[in-house]
């Protein structure tokens, strides 16, 4: 996958490029970013890449021009007839999940553009941007945090970036449930211990607790993620079980 | 405030760090990071930090001893008699948005714990953390960026941080709408034309148009957001013209 990022602070990205996963998939050649500096494009003199929005008010705006010629630049070895995903980071899109990171992480290429200030001309919107992403209901300073979380989401789905499927088909959001609680060595840390069902050796009591802990994590913090038609029978006893206890309490 | 973040990978955050409003926030002594390294606190000989999950599975656990170890040190300047709140990033926790930021930001001190692999040990989770934060529903590969998303939205609301308490009001779930559009210079880009109201210079009419759009984009894609018993008689009326608009399509 080739990814172009468009921003005025590539520095940013330069502790996330290091990190394991993103580091191995491009020295794998399964991942290749390059950064685009918006400011770098500006066609003033002094390379100024904002101005007063139209109508007043607070903040400046992005301007379209330098945005433009950087995506001109960006997209200029990509394959034609095709047009580009391009993604903007805003408040205003839709909200980030990890079905969207699949559907992306099928791309071959991508472009996301990072705003600052009060946000970009919408004219830039309006022409080059395919999806509007929101990353979740707060404000940030840019959108250089957000492409690097959607990054990271996209290309531990890229095939062959994580050792084995395994590392991620039990984790939230694939199984649809929250994930049971982890244990490891020592069995007692000063007095604090493992639940003794993960010491039995029994596996099938072992994939029960881990069930219904998942299911009665789920159903206290995430209902909306159970899905009822994806219960099994054995969820269903479990679950009844865990509103009997519940009642007890 | 002061932040201090238990890591195994510090150098994650270095272009975070030089990044424009936490780097000034930092230089004005309004906020202090603090990176931990949670290697540096493994007691054993080969400064492990993981391993097996009880009861089988794939992945591996960070062990409680270095993570416990590191956040003794971590507290030890901190206020005694105030439980410092200790926030793990974990697709389990509640889903962060702009009140918890604001929560948070009343803070004075406060930890974040990255996680790896498959997680920590719960016994940490059940000892010393207060909240369990996720920042939405995609499988990320540590709590680095989601923390680094956290403080950026903590810090942009410190007294002082920001320029002008303006630059943020008018900002998405601020106002509880998501944006109108904005547009600058110029006023046409190759054909591109901004809006003739906002060149108008009637500040009633655009006004006007501005909470128009934002009710129209909300309405379209974020109708959750919209309270009902927070809506003007304007923004009733604004409605109706919409409602009426989108049937004349």
């Amino acid at each position: 996958m080739i990814i172009k990022i468009l921003t005025l602070f590539p520095e940013m990205f330069y502790g996330f490029l290091e990190s394991s996963i993103i580091k191995r998939a491009q020295e794998n050649g399964l991942l290749e970013v390059e950064y685009i500096n918006i400011r770098d494009y500006a066609s003033n003199k002094h390379k100024k890449v904002d101005d007063y929005p139209y109508g007043g008010g607070a903040g400046m705006v992005m301007t379209p021009q330098p945005i433009f010629d950087a995506y001109e630049y960006a997209i200029k070895d990509f394959d034609k007839g095709v047009k580009a995903r391009t993604i903007y980071l805003t408040p205003k899109g839709t909200t980030f999940n990890q079905k969207i990171a699949v559907d992306f992480s099928a791309e071959k290429q991508l472009v996301f553009i990072c705003g600052h200030y009060e946000g970009i001309d919408q004219r830039v919107i309006d022409t080059i941007v395919t999806d509007e992403i929101s990353i979740g209901d707060f404000v940030l300073t840019g959108g250089e945090l957000p492409t690097a979380i959607m990054i990271d989401a996209i290309t531990r789905l890229l095939p062959g970036v994580l050792g084995s499927t395994e590392s991620y088909e039990d984790e939230s959001f694939y199984s649809g449930l929250l994930e049971y609680p982890h244990y490891t060595r020592p069995e007692d840390y000063n007095g604090l211990k493992v639940p003794k069902v993960l010491l039995s050796g029994n596996h099938k009591e072992i994939d029960r607790w881990r069930r219904k802990s998942s299911l009665e994590i789920t159903l206290q913090r995430r209902p909306d993620l159970i899905d009822e038609s994806k219960l099994t029978k054995l969820d269903k006893k479990l679950i009844n079980e865990i509103n009997n206890e519940r009642q007890l309490k």
